[in-house]
């Protein structure tokens, strides 16, 4: 069963090396219970507590999960499949009452949800670099926490310039059926392109706990920034993934 | 100092926030060093101890560095502009003996290089499904490490089905001036369109090895399949991107 058996190697190492092996080669699936910790350690000849060790190590690693009193288990990754390009498409003749991210989760079978508030707030580096104002400067966010089945799995959160948006709906934590790059459009700031930006980090506490966050369990952070035909940018769109939640997918033809 | 003076809160989580507040603040700066675990813990009227632990949970988290003896640093995060989209643009006319890769990190006035070599392996259930091949088929994986200043930044390893490319100069462990694609256009599999698909997750212990990462450093996948007009999947490239050292950049037009 051992997949490393180096004699210099510490036996928590061994451990989490078996089980490591183990998953990634697909031998143990999503869901699989691991052996008890007490069966592990008569394999292994060595007690439960340098088992725990071994098993913490893969915690940590986003591999396993513990589910007290029951034992350990392989993670479950179930992606959302999370597309940029798609902001920048017709939006698709559907239930008016959808906006792309509900459509699709309706379209899985499952249950989308999400909750708005609008906040006025101060620009910190990363926004005012991307929407061209000054640090400080007081800018529009729209802050959505979307959920599928009641679970959350990402935070959404647009920025405007305050004195673009507000005199219109976005200023209102209500859904806009007609979506806020059309509220843009219709107050003469269409947008034409955008660029995406994705950083990769551990969450910050506040992510950890509104997203329900695991140990182990990395986000991306996507920047995605709206500029008119002028080149001016009216919207910044700050979106937190958790790794275990989202495949980002794009697609791109070759140019000549 | 204190941030979040709540009395409940643990002493090592008062430390943590505060010194996370002032990072993500940005008055303590990369590279800047924090006071000694002295010093914070006479402010804090508490042992060295929950100094140390409260300091290592923004370790874990990818903050700060502990250099022994000297102390400890908020972390530099040098990020590495990486373009996807470069990759289906007409390779640009310079010096003949370097790649995209090499072409960037010159122009930024810094050393490139790279470590290439080519191995058979049987196709994981991952580039199996992407190059359309049953799991276990060998394939050609020609992988490189890429290195700035000497010090490994990602791993980039194509994968191409064997009976297209044996006869050809992608089963030798030397840069090819003309770049792979070329190579397989040559041989009659031009690509036309390609998939980039972005999972985020932590480092293996391999990943950890070969690209020197430190604690709290998660990476991005990218998996980019190359196809040919006909629908062909003739090259899938994953590669590994440390989150400290990237930022993965796409541009978009809106599309009406």
């Amino acid at each position: 069963m051992e997949a490393h058996p180096h004699p210099s190697t510490p036996a928590y190492q061994r451990i989490a090396a078996t089980f490591r092996a183990l998953i990634t080669s697909g031998e143990l699936r999503a869901g699989d219970q691991l052996p008890t910790e007490h069966t592990i350690a008569e394999q292994f000849g060595v007690a439960r507590q340098t088992v725990r060790t071994g098993l913490s190590l893969l915690v940590t690693e986003g591999l396993i999960v513990a589910r007290r009193p029951h034992g350990h288990f392989v993670r479950r990754r179930e992606h959302m499949i999370y597309r940029p390009q798609e902001r920048s498409r017709p939006r698709p003749v559907t239930p008016e009452m959808m906006d792309r991210f509900s459509q699709q989760i309706a379209a899985e079978g499952r249950v989308p949800s999400q909750r708005i508030e609008v906040a006025l707030v101060q620009a910190g580096a990363d926004l005012a670099d991307r929407l061209r104002v000054e640090p400080g400067v007081t800018v529009v966010a729209r802050r959505r926490v979307r959920f599928i089945n009641g679970e959350p799995i990402n935070i959404n959160d647009s920025h405007f310039p305050l004195e673009l948006v507000k005199e219109s709906a976005i200023m209102s934590p209500a859904y806009i059926p007609r979506g806020t790059d059309q509220v843009l459009a219709d107050l003469g700031h269409r947008q034409d392109r955008a660029i995406d930006e994705i950083l990769i980090r551990m969450p910050t506490p506040e992510e950890i706990h509104r997203l329900s966050l695991g140990p182990g369990t990395p986000v991306a952070v996507h920047y995605d920034t709206g500029y008119t035909a002028g080149g001016r940018p009216v919207r910044c769109t700050v979106n937190i993934l958790p790794g275990d939640r989202h495949k980002i997918v794009f697609e791109r033809s070759w140019l000549s």
